[in-house]
């Protein structure tokens, strides 16, 4: 794998644009050879960021466009309407052969209809997934789908949980990565109709190595590998952990300040404390791929600081060095000939 | 209200059945000389842990159940055939009005259908809800309905919204509590098909105070008193609370015991940050009230200790006193008129 991977970054997106990820993509391509950034948005404001680091001016070339799509705007309208916008132009750059991916901490809504129009599903795929990775107790789990698809059908989550194995196989380098469906319960039985009729549909699954349900309680323990809910359910585990984990780390840091004691404690503990809690920061792991698109499109956090941006364009390396993509395409070939041989007996 | 009000206590059920329930209900006497106590199960194990207390006699008796409905069994199964079960023959006492609430840690299944079956829905009430009380940064919220009824309908909700107002208002003292539909955005347009029919019969609803969606990430912030969501939602939010909020507090342990530095400063923190986190631990709520039906059924958790039990027997005389159910049926009756009314114009 001599080619550079090359990864359009949204320099527009996001509340702490364009400082944040034009330092992300600076601080990639200073960490890592084989890695080429786009950097999409406006030129001189790209410019003027740019000119106060020193990079390899070859790998990082600015691609001009004029437009901004707002996090409040109509995600399907502003794609169509706003042509010259960043999403939309370094999306495009993707769909002709110019990107292998783009990072942006913009409009969700706007990526995932930008993903799913401009980019394209892989043939076979009924509906992208979105799939962060979430910090578990000793390393991490990813949580698919996490907001792309409401009111999903069994169909879906199957095809999500083979592509979320295919993930945490090939980009994380998990051998056989669980996977678990969530439920309110752990016997086959439970559940509401969407989980009953996804749950023997996963099991029968010979492409995955399915462990059966997982409760909510079980998800931080790191009880499987890949987390497969439909997007509402998803989209509310990803929020609250983050905000059970903010309210209780403010907690801990009020309950330290309570006394001359503890706040001399406080002092002490703060250093080896910071470092076990870092691991629990999803900012860490980048942000969240899109699963199922001809190209990588990666969703980050909208408060996204340089160092999620730089974990993601080099998540981005190993998504298209292991051609994800391509190994999507043949599970779902495969998973596909296999029904319609049972179909046939 | 000079009156007692009676508990029922399952003292069979949960893991720490006979000693933790009986324990809780010794507490709860000699705490408030309004409580009564029937302590519901096998009497000689009963009167053997009871011995071990003082307390006034008069204020605890033992009603003889010779069967025991175990976590795993099928539960709509349980309840008609063991008709001698601590679960069934508690809420007999409250369906002939010998009791005015239960209070048990066993199987939630169990509990659930004994609810429906033999207290018995008030009238009007299409579905009764599960209710717990969660932690936030600086008090609690009601979550509801969490775990009895999957697949609920947008007039389930619009009922739980109205119950969880009343409950939050006349229990917990909360004057015109928040509501908030729990959400993945909180634009009006956002959510899947459930939500989005919820939504505007919640806007319309005179009789509570809707304040719009509520992401999940706002939730421990205390952003709304009265959190409505799906049953399956629900569980997913209170077990998830649970999961993070341990995994978390393991972490900043394992981060205090990493250097002899860190061992001396959570010396020192360790009084103060045990205050502060009992705040944030739902056993000091009590359990959870299944709401509209004919008495109070409070479900604890499984693992619950006497604090709670007796947290949750207290409770009952808050519910009691401030005749809920009445009201629960007074405001549906209101708001059927209003919808005749409505719909005769």
């Amino acid at each position: 794998m001599s080619d550079l991977v090359k990864v359009a970054v949204d320099a527009m997106g996001g509340d702490y644009a364009p400082v944040e990820p034009v330092k992300g993509a600076v601080d990639a391509v200073n960490e890592n050879p084989r890695v080429q950034v786009a950097l999409v948005g406006k030129p001189d404001v790209i410019s003027s960021e740019l000119e106060k680091y020193t990079y390899p001016k070859d790998r990082i070339e600015i691609i001009p466009a004029t437009e901004v799509i707002e996090t409040g705007e109509p995600p399907v309208k502003a794609i169509r309407q706003k042509k010259d916008s960043s999403i939309v132009v370094g999306m495009n750059l993707i769909r002709h052969g110019q990107a292998d991916a783009i990072v942006s901490s913009g409009s969700t809504g706007a990526v995932l209809v930008g993903g799913q129009t401009i980019v394209g599903r892989i043939k076979g795929v009924e509906r992208p997934p979105l799939a962060p990775l979430i910090p578990t107790k000793d390393g991490v789990s990813l949580l698919i789908d996490c907001g792309a698809n409401v009111d999903a059908r069994p169909s879906h989550l199957v095809q999500f949980a083979m592509m979320g194995s295919i993930y945490m196989e090939h980009v994380m380098g998990v051998k056989k990565p669980r996977v678990a469906i969530v439920n309110i319960g752990v016997e086959e039985e439970k559940g509401n109709a969407l989980v009953k009729e996804t749950y023997p549909l996963l099991k029968a699954n010979p492409l995955i190595n399915f462990v059966g349900s997982i409760e909510a309680r079980e998800i931080p323990q790191g009880a499987a590998d890949v987390i497969v809910c439909e997007a509402f359910v998803g989209n509310v585990i990803l929020k609250l952990y983050e905000g059970v984990g903010a309210t209780l780390i403010a907690k801990v840091k009020e309950g330290m300040m309570t006394s001359l004691r503890s706040k001399i404690g406080a002092l002490l503990v703060k250093p080896a404390l910071k470092e076990t809690l870092k691991s629990f920061d999803a900012s860490q792991y980048g942000g969240a791929p899109l699963l199922g698109l001809k190209g990588l499109v990666v969703k980050t956090h909208g408060n996204s600081r340089a160092n999620e941006f730089k974990n993601s364009i080099l998540q981005c390396i190993t998504f298209t060095e292991q051609q994800i993509n391509q190994k999507v395409q043949e599970h779902l070939l495969e998973y596909d000939s296999r029904e319609v041989q049972q179909d046939g007996i």
